[in-house]
């Protein structure tokens, strides 16, 4: 396994680390752009470079339903079949198949679920997840967990986080045993919005000593405020010297506090799939490129933005795209808003390594203010 | 008028000529993608330039409506809105009033119909053609023609091109009077499947002296042999020195064959539509990347071809990327296509310039017949 994690400076508690894994160096904080289905949808390769991308998402669930296994090993993994040679982490699928799935049988042995696009039937193990997610090639693996709606009371939320611990057993066991092992299984963390649930698997799962530790279950319903409590509860429960992940958020504003409480990892579909809504992000805060002021307006979305689509188009044309529901339109709107995200993490991690990040976080929120 | 037509070498009938326009040099024989709203769906400048394109063209009908006169006047044109450089056909509009817009009364004055969007009236005159196309700055603009269905009788053929050429009077005085005119303006033979009508059409136009010279109403529904019979019975009647342009045609052995009788420029949404539908153009004629048996197919689509697409991905991404409609999909495969059609125009040139033909077209369909 080629994994090193190293914390390089700390801002309050705001971190910058460099993650090494064995196709790449990542440094964090990083936001992760979702690939689901073995693209981040409508960009190639170069484009993801250019948007700062130093680590993309795929979905487990996704993939292994279409193209499956049998396509993905006739290429050696993920990265060859999509042009894609940085590197990638896979979600277990646990998720998707809590959300997507048409029926999701959960029992000890793990899941059974019928595929939302053919209706097949299927059973993944924990032992399954781990294969499947090393069979695709990738960097970082996640541990098959138990997901739960919000709200959930605290029975369904207890009887969750124990059986994502005694699957994590399980994954690190399979993960163990693999031979020349590439990649990094990470552990989840999960407890619903309960702090003494959140502490319970934390402890369990820190005792198994995953290379890195993720938060699942936030970003499921709940308020804002309680989600930002449970991560403000839950980050300082995971070790220090190990990568600390956040599934699944989430906005700027998100990000930045999050980075804020210790933070190193996130993924999101928010700045692509809104990208295809229509909804740009910028310095000043979003705005709906659909929106009838546009359409004679000649400056680029973002005058302070250096992405290819600020660089040159005004946003009269990506107006009239968007309008005309042109494919260029997903595409230069993913463009801006991967690069948003991207440029923000990176500006995160300047402050920090300037032991700044207050004075980052006040400039961010006066410039949206201003808007 | 910026605007040099020279032939560089003649291979039978087959030509190798240079185009000089103010916004550049195009070779012909040369493919125009299409670029219906201002843009070639789903690509950028970049791209469209490795795909080996020296011209683009641009509808009329559809920008006029979408996003309107106001906001092209505002860039000073589309080459700025749409962030294109290089040399831009428009078409007159005529061609997609008589096939798209949902009324269309055709007069002595111009053409009155309803926009295909929003049901809006519109009277379009042969002046607001050449005043229309001027505003959107393209390099070559074409005359106000009325096109008829097909079959259509000679009663109807004849009175509609005769109204094309009483329009290109009009045209034509219109253009003479641009101040510091920029653009050339080309006529539009019509004259449906008649033989001496088109001799009647082009007589008439020959007289007006255009820059340049077009054949309208081909491949309208005609029997591809009709199409042939007619192009090959037209085309000498267009004056040698002239470029000779015919619209809307075709597939590859149309190209083959059209320039074999001495075309020099043509469109078609052929490759970009079909790339869209899943349909390829290869050296060995044409597949449908939808097709089970490309699943596993851990081959490029062409492997002769040095397009993007062919370069980095398999037929198999391809075919994952379509069966997942993912945006990406459309994007890959109309670089694919274009490379095809492109780079098939630059191997017809080539052949011209080394008087080799024949053995060129000889080549062409012995690969295709192999597969």
């Amino acid at each position: 396994m080629i994994f090193q994690f190293q914390i390089d400076k700390q801002s309050g508690n705001a971190r910058a680390g460099t993650l090494t894994t064995a196709r790449g160096v990542i440094q964090t904080p990083i936001f992760m752009p979702v690939g689901t289905a073995g693209t981040v949808k409508a960009l190639i390769q170069e484009e993801l470079h250019e948007c700062g991308a130093q680590i993309i998402l795929g979905n487990t669930y996704h993939l292994y339903l279409r193209p499956g296994m049998e396509v993905i090993r006739q290429f050696s993994g993920l990265h060859r079949f999509m042009h894609w040679n940085g590197p990638i982490l896979t979600d277990s699928g646990g998720f998707q198949i809590f959300s997507l799935a048409k029926i999701s049988k959960t029992t000890e042995q793990g899941f059974d679920f019928q595929s939302h696009i053919d209706g097949s039937r299927h059973l993944i193990t924990p032992e399954d997840a781990v294969d499947i997610q090393t069979i695709m090639g990738a960097d970082i693996i996640m541990c098959l967990d138990s997901c739960i709606p919000w709200p959930a009371d605290e029975h369904q939320a207890k009887d969750a986080l124990e059986l994502t611990t005694r699957w994590a057993v399980r994954c690190k066991t399979r993960w163990d045993a693999i031979p020349e092992c590439r990649n990094s299984l990470f552990g989840i963390v999960q407890g619903g919005m309960f702090p003494h649930l959140r502490e319970q698997s934390a402890e369990a799962l820190t005792a198994l000593d995953f290379p890195g530790y993720a938060l699942g279950g936030l970003s499921v319903g709940e308020p804002k405020e309680l989600m930002m409590e449970t991560a403000a509860h839950s980050l300082p429960l995971l070790p220090d010297e190990k990568p600390k992940y956040i599934m699944g958020v989430g906005t700027p504003e998100d990000l930045v506090e999050l980075v804020a409480m210790g933070a190193d990892m996130f993924d999101c579909v928010m700045p692509t799939r809104n990208a295809r809504n229509g909804q740009l992000f910028t310095s000043t805060g979003t705005v709906n490129i659909n929106n009838a002021r546009f359409k004679t307006d000649t400056d680029p979305v973002d005058p302070d933005c250096g992405c290819y689509a600020c660089r040159h188009y005004s946003r009269a044309y990506l107006h009239h795209l968007y309008r005309s529901r042109e494919l260029l339109s997903y595409r230069l709107n993913t463009i801006h808003n991967l690069h948003y995200y991207l440029h923000l993490m990176q500006t995160m991690r300047t402050a920090i390594l300037n032991d700044a990040f207050d004075q980052f976080k006040s400039g961010f929120y006066a410039r949206r203010a201003k808007d």
